[in-house]
């Protein structure tokens, strides 16, 4: 039989009823049950699973709503008293000491000045709510789905003409000057910025950075329809910007489901217009280049975060500043095989130059040199063994004013030196310290072929190369890619960084002072991590009727 | 003023003599010095270095000769002195209790029943003592150069009439059965198995096959000039074949310097009928496409290792064996972008097929589904908070007489569930043991999407489902990959796997019994490490007069 009880004015989020009903669900003598707000779009769902008893008709969007299918009625009672217990559960289990919160917006924005929402609100409330938060200053984060896509162009061009960023509706995933918001991951804090209109693209591509010694700046979602036809990617634009003009963002990551061929254009060129490089992945598009200009292009989530490590460095490198004459890349090689993989990658980007008379490569003062060939070695122990051979040769390398980066291998494991980097490091921290003292800086860029069960350990051995000032990437390629980024930073950027409004540079100069607005959950895990949240007790106003709320807004 | 002693009779190899002459170019009053056997190409090295005194030209290949640039004769008998103790010293330092070693050849193979061979001696006696080891069916791993590339190719094909494998000369890395020889990393045992006619290529590709959870059945050095026009791969095909029949190898990994253009065709059409998926990487070359056939062609060393363990798989992984009429990949995300992404990998190998009706992809029976989209989430906890929605599906899946592979991925992160491995781990290990129990299997293939510092924990959460029989990949692309390769491991082979002569699968099957010859600095090292190992202390025979030594040999 069907049982349904309507309590007037009771507003839970979705995500609590949904757990409630899902418990309710395992009660004996009971087939069927659902709890629900009494909206249009929730009543015709319960009609449609069986469970629209005549008690429905009366219930609005700010009634809650137990029906269910019982053996008898007296399971129908036990269901409700059940649900009261579950939801004064969740209540006293969501309730923390000391999350400030509110039952009004003024009062929320007068305690936490706010600079950012996080709205998870049901959807059809969600333009409401937003445009009253643009017109106090607030960005915001919309979680909330069912949001018109007419609402979404709207709130997006009402918050752009404000300086303001609308990131969603649907969006789940950001971090902010290392906060991260709803869906994600604890990743280092570094230089990368990622733009994504993809929430576990996102995801990923920081985990991977993460995990390839990188760091991340901000996570910028957009919600997966910014970058389709509709939308045009207002947001994704600029947060492009913002990314560009955000000092703490030396790479510029973007991600997104495959968008809409126009827009892809307008987006891409875009990115082609920023100062700092970046990497695109458009998830299932396959690039014809690998690199555009400025544009890196990756084929996967996880060679996105691979190219945007090796384009920035690892998290912690030192910032190295180096003068319009520092010109040219040194690469001083134990391995033949990591020589050559070297010169063909420099190659690719400065041109062929020529092979021979010791060179791997010579383009100009550029210089990819194996010390271990025949020519070097003669009379001379191999330098994997006795690495005499290449620690003599650093001090004039780091001393020639016209070099920029000293780039390196070194090779542990079985028949190599005991102790590579040792010597190594010694002599790069003595020149380094004599350039430093004389006001100048070159960047020395290293990888580190080994494991950590070598003799040598590959931990030890990097961290001896990271104290002396060596930036270390996680194999050769990286390294070599991070020369030829470092090189194009001394370059003068071929534009002056875009420029974002005041608005937005301030939300990300620090973590942002937070107003939740719908799942408590947020709010709780925000305020336990030590973020700067108040919690706005929110519930739809006017008893939920969309016309009165319509009317109230156009007076207010 | 010149000083030169010659001491008759007195082989050392060329590592200790390079140590002996740095140190003793420390001492005061000594402008330079060098000390080396007394063979012609030495003696006008010295005398180009203006250290060509009178005794020279009574010293022969076999003497050792300290020739110097002194202030005083007492500081040229002192250099003599000096150059005693020190060489008295390194003879003390390498001396191993319980090294077997011996003075003749015969003698070394009687004790060590060797298969293997580790050559170390100078250039110019490689070619006769090799021959000497081939008539004894040794494998010779030669690690010399300085030989000719006549006598390179002369020693390859009578290895190759004989079933054996030369690899070198100047083959500095191998690891066989792992065992590492020479320059090697310390990796895990495994089933990819490499050739390369590099060593740190070799070596780089280990190092990030091991950092990324696969591991190394073999590792064939074949010395530089294998691929090059005159030798034209000799060694490479006999090692490409070797690995294709070797039972313990999955996946071959092919890393090379640019061959010559006629020799890379060989070779790359020798991969082509392997019955095994071929990873070729040839330093600098740019290939046109990214898959052919069963090549598989990376842009770096570094992708060569990522693509291999994408292949092979992780580690430890357990061996699923599928039946015929197992055809169809499922694919269960959590993820919208993760699903996204695996549906373009698959849909490049197995074809466009449909979108909509809740798939990402359908095509046949293989299935991509984004449980976290609307049309199955409705009225539901969304399966990266709640994982009951996937959980709830996987017995049907794991059931289902047709499926190959379950492909999954697991988020991580805030907002994430506590656990989402847990209950996915039990539902994963109750289908197996009830599918083990009736003779069947299936393929379960993941990506972890997280950090270890995330609530969940990366490891927690990876181990929990490799011990539930899940093979867990470093990211969704490799994750996706490979269960492309396990259904390709299911289809009957394109074709029988190569063969290779006995000797050579003898050689495959066990960590190699070595006898070595030259730097006794390798033998000590191989016997430290528990390796079965004789070393034939050798040095020139009949005095080092070439024409003497051709005499012996031609009636011997």
């Amino acid at each position: 039989m069907l049982h349904a009880t309507v309590k007037r004015n009771t507003y839970q989020d979705s995500l609590r009823l949904m757990q409630v009903s899902t418990a309710l669900g395992r009660v004996a003598g009971v087939n069927a049950v659902s709890v629900m707000m009494g909206t249009p779009a929730n009543k015709e769902v319960l009609r449609a699973a069986g469970l629209g008893a005549d008690e429905l008709a009366s219930a609005g969007p700010s009634d809650l709503v137990i029906a269910a299918d019982v053996v008898d009625a007296a399971v129908g009672e036990a269901l409700v008293a059940k649900a009261d217990e579950l939801l004064a559960h969740q209540a006293r289990a969501s309730r923390r000491p000391g999350l400030p919160s509110a039952r009004s917006l003024e009062r929320a924005v007068s305690i936490g000045e706010p600079d950012l929402a996080l709205v998870s609100i049901p959807g059809e409330y969600v333009a409401s709510e937003t445009r009253r938060l643009l017109d106090r200053g607030i960005h915001a984060l919309i979680f909330s789905d069912n949001v018109s896509v007419e609402d979404e162009v709207a709130l997006k061009l009402e918050a752009r003409e404000r300086g303001l960023l609308v990131m969603g509706p649907d969006c789940g995933t950001a971090s902010l000057a290392g906060l991260p918001i709803a869906f994600a991951n604890e990743v280092h804090d570094g230089s990368i910025g990622l733009v994504g209109a993809s929430g576990t693209g996102l995801q990923a591509v920081m985990v991977q950075i993460d995990r390839l010694g990188g760091g991340v700046s901000h996570a910028i979602g957009l919600g997966g329809r910014d970058l389709g036809a509709e939308v045009g990617g207002i947001s994704c634009v600029q947060a492009l910007r913002a990314l560009d003009d955000d000092a703490g963002t030396r790479t510029v990551v973007l991600i997104s489901k495959p968008p809409a061929p126009g827009v892809r254009d307008d987006v891409i060129g875009v990115a082609e217009t920023l100062s700092k490089p970046v990497v695109a992945h458009l998830v299932g598009d396959r690039p014809q280049r690998e690199v555009d200009g400025n544009v890196h292009y990756a084929r996967t989530l996880e060679e996105a975060g691979r190219l945007a490590v090796a384009l920035a460095g690892p998290r912690g490198a030192r910032d190295v500043t180096l003068r319009p004459d520092q010109r040219w890349i040194k690469a001083l090689y134990t391995g033949g095989s990591l020589a050559a993989e070297a010169a063909a990658l420099l190659s690719a980007v400065i041109g062929e130059g020529e092979r021979g008379n010791g060179y791997v490569m010579k383009s100009g003062g550029h210089e990819v040199i194996d010390l271990g060939d025949d020519r070097h070695t003669r009379g001379r122990v191999h330098p994997m063994i006795d690495p005499a051979l290449r620690t003599e040769r650093i001090p004039a390398v780091l001393a020639d004013p016209e070099n920029a980066v000293l780039l390196l291998d070194v090779v542990l494991g079985h028949g190599s030196a005991a102790d590579p980097a040792g010597p190594l490091a010694s002599a790069i921290a003595d020149g380094l310290a004599r350039l430093h003292a004389d006001g100048r800086d070159i960047a020395v860029v290293a990888s580190v072929c080994g494991t950590e069960r070598d003799p040598q350990s590959l931990s030890a051995q990097t961290a001896a190369l990271e104290r002396a000032g060596v930036a270390v990437l996680g194999d050769n390629a990286a390294a070599t890619r991070h020369a030829l980024a470092t090189l194009r930073r001394r370059d003068a950027p071929p534009r002056p960084p875009a420029t974002t409004s005041a608005p937005i540079r301030r939300l990300l100069s620090a973590p942002p002072r937070i107003i939740n607005i719908g799942l408590r959950e947020f709010a709780v895990a925000l305020h336990e991590r030590g973020a700067h949240v108040v919690h706005y007790d929110w519930a739809p106003v006017a008893g939920g009727d969309p016309r009165l709320q319509a009317l109230l807004e156009s007076l207010g």
